[in-house]
This record gives structure tokens, sequence and C-alpha cells, in this order.
């Protein structure tokens, strides 16, 4: 390990909260906590007294002693995380069904408008879902896709151009799961609102890294997933925000029981919860609700300002390795140079990606991600991610190239599905 | 306790299973567990396996490992509780969310059918749902809501009246959450079919209480939740079902990146994926539905017809109770007599029902539901409910009143929401 990196570790000031998570193998260097965090210690203890004391003791009486409101209650802390008011967020669901429910809400409540806009690094999935809301609202609504000339970064003025009096919606994902661009909130909505279009973020890739201020950027709707920097487990239950002026001119096109307003009065008839209540479908998964609450707590007690301050340290000490020593072994760097515009990933692109990340996590001990077609993605999560740790990843992915280890596996992917 | 209660304990060959279950205090009478089942002993294990030693230590890595399958293995499971075939059957999401899925997916199947008919014993969200999905797709697609007469029941011929050519769906709950009014599946799948609708059952208070065979019957949809006899614990993922032969016409309308059919290609078009795995959405809540498995496995090694035999026994132990104890302190039976037409619960009616069950929970330690306007709902759960247990329950029902204990607590009904 580098000098540099270990006066990094010495002066951390989050060094403290590596010992909150679970790290069993020391060895293994997880760089992939963009992708699933890390379990929390205190996630085994909620979930050991949620288990055994509560559904095991308490039995439906539970409902009545925290578990109604965990969507809420979750919803709280998030919203600490966005930096929107306090009840404006729900948790519940998957970030797919979070989505489909604004999209849908967005689009029915100004048929006027015909667009969505997005681009070319959006997730997949919230194409195929923003495409299926389109379809289901039919007419000649359509989705426009802002493309990336250089496939790492979209432009303002591309954008700009592609919002018009027509666009209902503009959908973004704030920092691109591939290349880690970071769109500057601000300027982005600013744009969406001199159209008369609405602003929806998707902030899975930033949310927990860094500081978000959604209610000062005055966006209108935003999606999350639970189950990367906020370290809520697999699957954890997702989020959405509706800034407070929109909650009650939208409707939650799934009226499940939980967004009714009076759900135990068992009414026949749909009367709409006010506020973002109104936003929940049926019963929340209580186990998986409960798994989320400690990481939420972990990163409010670290603070979202320390935690954005490490993440672009430790990729910026990736990078000053990946210029070093992984630029002369034909690794791109697919991210953006400037820190200001880079989410917490890297993205390393390499002709042998496939099977150098085959490597790494096959006999070097390194787990990232393979993204299509040539990435291989690092994710630092700043509570427990060491300086250390990046300049030892830097190193293996040197040796997985010069010591052509990546040579014994096949070069055909197969088609995960 | 009875003779009576003794001798069908004694003779009873699932007495096994009430082991398998976290039972804290014996002297509490748990009757709820149609709303909420009580912890399998294996979901502890189950659940602490997968916590440190799937996400703790596997990482991102469990997905490959045995996550990403859960939704179709729990799925085979599910398939056997329902009499349908291993492959047409998913667990995922919610109640409302599935139901909204087929619903929607089913109208617009057949744009020519403009109702769906339902009846006034469906579960209010469920009416909830499937307004907003007809409110959604708009023209002048409407509900039909037959009549229940006596509050209990609807006659097969009421039905039979509602469902025409202009029916695109029939939707019903197969077990009444109030009245435990039980349909004929065969007879009434049968009926809708012979107008060309399709038929789709929600089996929430019938799924793990009874044999289903909605293959035999060929019904077409069939939704349900993984909380109450399938002791999956609160706000356990639930369950979807869509015959075989519609599977490939049908759309799902939230069109998540887990139904696609190569998700990990990140393409940026969604081809769904062929058969039921097009019916998944957004990331499965993979604590949730490691929780649900363990029941699934305790209702098979159990099988069905003894836990409906043993239900039958047991409603049947409480229906003879309230004729000799409980009907001359008031209460009334509000659910059907004839065990054939009869689920696994039992509602009492009675002038003071809010009160008496105030009391009942708060000094005689029997858990039930109280279900507006004066219903006291009993469920027995085959696996761990003893005969021993419904007499007692006879007992404090008859002490709650011949005592006067529901005077202290006040009359009005707070607003729950």
């Amino acid at each position: 390990v580098s000098e540099r990196a270990r006066a990094l570790d010495a002066a951390d000031p989050l060094a403290r909260f590596r010992g909150e998570f679970v790290v069993g193998d020391p060895d293994l260097l997880y760089l992939d906590g963009n992708s699933l965090g890390r379990l929390p210690r205190r996630a085994i203890a909620r979930l050991g007294r949620l288990i055994e004391a509560e559904w095991g003791e308490r039995l439906i009486r539970g409902w009545g002693e925290g578990w109604m409101e965990a969507p809420r209650r979750l919803g709280t802390k998030v919203a600490r995380l966005l930096g929107v008011g306090a009840d404006d967020v729900l948790v519940a669901d998957s970030t797919s069904v979070n989505l489909f429910k604004l999209v849908v809400a967005a689009l029915r409540a100004r048929p006027e408008r015909r667009t969505v806009v997005t681009d070319a690094l959006m997730f997949p999935s919230d194409l195929y879902v923003i495409q299926g809301a389109l379809d289901l609202l039919g007419g000649d609504r359509r989705l426009v896709v802002v493309p990336s000339a250089d496939g790492l970064t979209v432009p303002t003025g591309a954008l700009a151009a592609a919002v018009d009096r027509d666009t209902a919606l503009v959908a973004l994902c704030h920092t691109a799961f591939k290349s880690s661009f970071v769109y500057d909130l601000d300027e982005v909505t600013a744009l969406a609102h001199r159209s008369g279009a609405w602003m929806l973020w998707d902030v899975c890739h930033s949310v927990g890294a860094m500081p978000l201020a959604l209610a000062a950027a005055e966006a209108d709707l935003a999606v999350g997933c639970g189950y990367k920097y906020l370290n809520g487990g697999p699957g954890a239950p997702a989020f959405l925000y509706v800034r407070p002026e929109l909650q009650d001119r939208l409707r939650n096109p799934i009226q499940g029981w939980l967004g009714h307003g009076a759900p135990f009065d068992f009414d026949s008839a749909y009367v709409p919860a006010p506020g973002i209540q109104r936003f929940l479908a049926g019963t929340p998964p209580v186990l998986s609700l409960a798994a989320l609450e400690p990481g939420l707590d972990l990163l409010l007690e670290a603070g979202l300002d320390r935690i954005r301050a490490k993440s672009v340290a430790l990729t910026e000490l990736l990078i000053a390795g990946w210029e070093a020593e992984l630029a002369p072994l034909g690794y791109a760097l697919s991210s953006p140079r400037g820190s200001a515009r880079r989410g917490s990933h890297v993205s390393l692109g390499h002709a042998e990606g496939w099977r150098i990340n085959r490597a790494l996590l096959e006999e070097l001990r390194l787990i990232g991600d393979f993204r299509a077609p040539d990435n291989i993605r690092l994710g630092v999560a700043p509570l427990y991610t060491t300086f250390a740790e990046v300049d030892e990843a830097v190193a293996r992915l040197a040796r997985a190239v010069r010591d052509r280890l990546y040579e014994k596996y096949p070069a055909e992917r197969p088609t995960i599905t």
C-alpha cells in the first residue's frame, strides 16, 4: 500500500464507520457497494428483534406498534438524504413500481403534453417502465431519447434542444449507471421548468453517496433504490418523492388500500389519502423495511458532506492509479475526469474487459461489476471502502493484464437472463 | 377444556406442526393467523443464514446463487398450493400491485369488452385497484358489483345475471374476507367462461387453508398474499398466476427489467420474457422472499387435504361452541353454517362487537380481528391452532359478555388510518 493511501486512511474522519459493517474477509476487495451495499451490523440486531420479538411474540399487534408507519418513518430519513421535506418521501415497492406510479400520474395530470424526454445514459429498466407507461396511456405520446455523443456524458445544450412545450416530463438518472456522469440538478431542473415540463430524477446511483438538494432545485418527482449506497440489503424497498404542491394533484394509478385515506374503514370507494401517503399501494414488506433503516441511520450519522468528500478522494486516488499504472496496460477511463461531474463509481474500459473481470472475480478476489460492452465498474462506498483497498485494487487490475491472467477465460459472454 | 377438544387434539395428525412455530405464551389465544400467520422456527434460521452468510459474506454474488431465481422457485411451491403448473406462478410485489398488473393486462387484451364483474363481498382494496385500472384505461369501462342480499353470501344465480358478452373479467375473492363464504371454483369459473369472460380469483383467504384446483377449474388469473396462512411474515411478498395459454398474450403494464427477456444485456428496448417471468417488475425483496419459503415448505409437508380436514373440524367445534354458549349471549353467526361453503375463519357478530373485541385483546388474551360493523373474526390455522384453544376461545368470548367485561371500553371506534 502506498504512503498516500496510508496517509489518507489515517486522516479519514469516517474511518470508524467501517467497523459498523460486516467485513468477513479483509482480503476480498468489494468495490460493488454501488450495486449491493454491505451488511450493517446493526441490521443483524434489528432484524433479529423484528423477527423474534415482533413477528414472533407481538404478532398482528406489530402493525399498531410501528410497522404501519415504517414507509413514512423511513421516508423522513431518506428525505434528509434527498434534501426535501420530511413528509414528502415514502419508502415502498421497487424502483420500477414507483417510477411507474409517478410517470403515469404525471402524464395523466398533463394530457396536453405528449412527450417524455430522457437520454441515452438512462438505466434501461427506466426506459422500459416509461415506455410501458406511454404505451398504456396511448394517444400519440412518445419517448424522446437524447443521444450521448461520447457515451459518457450529455451536454445540457443537447437536452435543452429536446425539451419543448410538448414535454410533459424530463426523466433522467442523476448519476449515470455506467459512466458515472452526474448532471447538475439545479441547471437541468430549471431547463425543464423553462418549457413548463416537470422534472423526475432517478437518484439510485447518487443517494447516500453525495448530498442532494432536490427541494432547493425545485425537482418535481424522484425515485431511487435502497440496496446500493443505502446498504438496505438485496432487493431493499425503494422510495419516491413528490413535490408537496403536486401531491394532492396527482393520482396513484395503483389504488391499493394503504394509499386510501382510511384503509381500515373498508369503504367500497377509494378516497386517496392526503399528501404523500396516497402513493402507497399494497402492504409494505416489513422485514425488508426494517433491514433498510440501520443503513439510513449510519449515513445520517456520518453526514453527506463528509461522505461526498471521501467519495471524491477515493475516486481521485483510483483515477491517479489508473493514469500511472492502468492506462499503459490498455485500460481507458470511461467516466468523467472532473470530480464535480462524477459520482461514486468509476468505469474502466478494456478490450478484454469481460475476461479481465472474470479473472478479478475468480482469482484476484476483486468484486466489481461488468457492464457491456467492455466496462469494469468499480464503486466506492465511503462508509466502508478504504484508500488502501483502492490502491490494492489498482494493483490487481494491473496484474490481471500484466500477468495475462485473463487469457484462460473464454471471450464469449453467456447471455445472463 | 372439553373431552371433545382433548380427544380431537389427541387424534390430530398435524399436531407435530405446532412445534414448528414460535408459540411464546401458550395462554395467549392467537386466532388471527388469517391476518398474520405465526413465525415458523425454520424462518429464523433461514433469515439468519441469508443475512449473515449470504448478504454479509457472499454480497453481490448472492444474485447468482439463488436470489435471482427466488420469485420462480417460491412460485413452484405456491403452484402446488394452487393446483397449477410449476411454471405458472411468480412470487413478487404485493397483492395490490399484482392485481393491478393482471387486471390492466386482461382489459387491454380484450378492448371490445367493457366491464369487470365483482361482488359486494370483495376485499375493498381489490375494488379500489380494479376501479383504478378501469379509470386508467378509460373509455366507457366500468365495474359491476353484484350485491349480497344477506351480507354473507352471493348466490351463483345473481352472478350469472350480471355476466354477459360485455364482461371482460369476473374478479372475486374465493373466500370472503369478512363472512368466510367460499365460492365454488369450478362452477363460477365455468359461469364466467360461458359468456366468454375471463376469471380472476383472489385467493388470499383460501391459499394454504384448503386445496385449490385452479388449473382443473380452468381459472385464468389469480393473486394472493403470503402473510396469512402461508406464514410468510408481515408484508410478505404476494403471488400471481396466469393460465399458460394467456401468458404470452398478456402484457405486464409495469415493464421493469426483471420481466425483460435478457435484463442484463441492458438493451434499450423492452422485450418481455417468455412465460410467467414477464410479470416480474423490479428487483425482488430477497429478505422477505426468504422469510416466506419455510412456511410454504411446512404446508406442503402437512398436505392440504389434512389441513382442510382439520380446518373444518376446528371451525365446526367453534360453531358448536357458539350454538351452545355464545348464541344465548347475543352472538350471531355471520359465516355460512355449512362447512363446504366456509373458509378457515368464522365471524361472530354482536351488538357490542367493538367493545367485546377490546376486552378480548386487553384482558382476556384472545387475539382476533374486529371487522366493521360488528364482526369479531376468528381464524384457525390448522398447522398450529389446537382444538383446546378453540374451546378456550369460546369460554373467553362468553366471559366477555357474561361478566360484562366489555362495558368499561368506550363504544366509539376511533378512525384508524
